[in-house]
């Protein structure tokens, strides 16, 4: 078996995609996005658990139940969320009929997923006018393409791929997401997408992508606390001939989760006016879940999100933001690292060179680590970006 | 009975302050503050929930449950919080001793508190060496310099007093606050102080801060994610000559929790780089905790104080924060008003003119009303402020 991480992008057979600019955003960049499969797929997908939830989030859902998990198209848009409007449902509805129909597939195999800004009537006439020319476009090499179509805030276009080989029997799974890190995910919409070749069941596809899911996404502060729109989908269309058996699907797991891990750090990395790329290690909690909490409480400190900005190696907003996490742990068997570098022993100030580490911290990736002497077996890995006068910038005036 | 809300500090009797440059800090602004109540007298006080607590907090607390509620002194510091550091309790306890000797008073009658940078260890000789000339400025018009010297980051000096008069028998309340109304203030340290001149014991003085805290600091974002030093102290020295009943302590808290609402609502206002002061206000929910928890969630999404900064009308960023708190609501049955101007009504955008709006919205203060209709009696007010490029540049450069 031969694994392969490729440098180039490395695209799954049986799969087409397309993009247009169809008139939802004010700048004339492609807003409308499409990935079809050539033959019948299974896939599987998790939606925002906000108790506001987009038109277009409440017909995928419906529509993976209604078929069992069968799907042969992705139809994206960027510029409105269609959430919160009048006509959300007619708008989805109609767009998914008229893509289904250009297709000649069954409407409910279409899953439709937005982002933009929430509240804004969407033009029902928009996407069925660009219908025709977005299938015309279809093309196995436009995968890009539908990545740079649903960026909003996005500074570049996100994807990952790869490779796995047995004897020649290769499968391929790539990805794509849209998503800017902000610095409480709960309301930035991330939209992510992978596709695989492999034949896979619906249910094996819901059980890869939970788990990929909440190794990713969810150590991107994301959670619990989604926007009204956030979907990843996972799709399956058996392309490569390949059925994989058990022990074949575990390989296929991790390289799916290898993909959705690639992705969530992309986005911390592009998050909102960040400058730098945070890597939060946490170890020696009562339990993985106790870990997570302490990670994602630091992940969301302002304060150490600005002081990291500002290179400055200020722990103690690190141990207080722990502190104040819920979990418990013994402040004085703490330990923290920055940048490898010993800031805090056993909840005090260790010695380091001020000026070291704050040369250390101007590089465009930080790494935290924060661990508790004796402790249990609970660790947690999250990712998350500095905090800069710039996400301001962007947030004050997104809308308008 | 008449309740004043006087347009100057009314200060109670028997309480003389003072405050000194004790070289915590490295500007030369005062930096060390003390209240001490002329006659023996009762405290209550609420202390930070954090795991992680500093050494005074500890001191405070123990010292509290030791003499069973008697204090009769405050010492306060600001430029190190005397957190996290080998010798902070030994600090504590030797600047706590050395005032109880100058002042002769048991020292467990003094409640130390402490406000600044976490993790560096504060020379344990400042402070004893500072009480002489600390002690011989006491005086009882200097309330304001204790207030001025425990600000950090605070741009003005916050207090507030009340007064009642039953038929010549008159009752003063007044408070002091620092802090600086973080976007998530589970690390920004918030001390607040208040001295009332009746006598009461120590279980009523208790009973009245933990109802006032709840609906004023406790409405701010505070809350059960506090910093390592947050303390708030209510003292009662029966200065005044009277001993309320039942009836008279009700007014007294009602004066209470109305100081220290005015303590809370001047931190938000204060709020690191804040331009505007946020109102929010959220009812129908099916309980009050449900209401504050949708409160709470709109307070601390940095995309609704982005929002607010660049004076953008963007309800869908409200009703999606609310949708991600936690709280069951049906977002179809959600109003929004921002001052006083309905933006939202049942879920949909409303009809406002957006230029008259965003007129509004440049205003000092912002008022986001939140009602559900048909919902339950549940309801909560809420303090915060906008999140604007300086709170970044005063953070990231804070500790340096």
């Amino acid at each position: 078996m031969k694994l392969w991480e490729p440098d180039a992008l490395n695209l799954p057979l049986g799969y087409r995609y397309s993009s247009i600019y169809a008139g939802i955003r004010k700048t004339p960049n492609d807003d409308l996005g499409l990935i079809v499969s050539d033959s019948p797929a299974h896939a599987a997908a998790v939606f925002t658990r906000n108790l506001v939830q987009a038109a277009p989030v409440h017909l995928a859902r419906k529509n993976l139940e209604h078929t069992g998990g069968a799907a042969r198209a992705i139809l994206v848009n960027a510029g409105n969320a269609n959430c919160a409007t009048r006509t959300g449902d007619a708008v989805a509805l109609a767009s998914t009929k008229a893509l289904a129909k250009a297709l000649k597939i069954p409407a409910s195999q279409v899953l439709p997923a937005s982002t933009g800004v929430i509240g804004v009537e969407l033009d029902a006439a928009l996407i069925p006018a660009a219908i025709p020319k977005l299938v015309e476009g279809l093309s196995p090499d436009r995968f890009e393409d539908v990545a740079r179509a649903m960026m909003t805030t996005d500074t570049a276009v996100k994807t990952s791929s790869r490779y796995v080989d047995w004897n020649g029997r290769a499968v391929h799974v790539a990805g794509m997401t849209k998503g800017s890190g902000m610095i409480h995910p709960n309301m930035a919409t991330t939209l992510g997408f992978v596709l695989i070749d492999a034949t896979l069941e619906p249910k094996h596809l819901r059980a890869m992508l939970g788990d990929a899911v909440e190794s990713s996404y969810n150590r991107l502060s994301v959670d619990g606390d989604m926007s009204t729109n956030d979907t990843v989908v996972l799709m399956a269309n058996g392309a490569s001939g390949f059925t994989p058996a058990k022990k074949e699907r575990q390989v296929l797991a991790g390289m799916i989760a290898a993909v959705l891990e690639d992705l969530a750090v992309q986005i911390a990395r592009d998050g909102e006016g960040a400058r730098k790329l945070i890597h939060i290690k946490v170890e020696g909690a009562s339990s993985d879940g106790g870990a997570v909490r302490i990670a994602r409480a630091i992940a969301n400190s302002p304060l150490v999100k600005t002081a990291i900005a500002g290179s400055d190696p200020n722990w103690g907003r690190i141990l207080s933001a722990a502190g104040a996490s819920g979990a418990r742990f013994d402040p004085r068997k703490v330990d923290i690292q920055l940048q490898r570098v010993p800031v805090c022993r056993a909840g005090l100030a260790a010695e380091f060179s001020e000026e070291e580490i704050k040369k250390k911290l101007d590089e465009p990736e930080c790494r935290i680590r924060f661990s508790i002497r004796g402790g249990g077996k609970g660790e947690a890995r999250f990712w998350t970006c500095d905090l800069t006068e710039k996400y301001i910038e962007i947030n004050a005036s997104y809308r308008t």
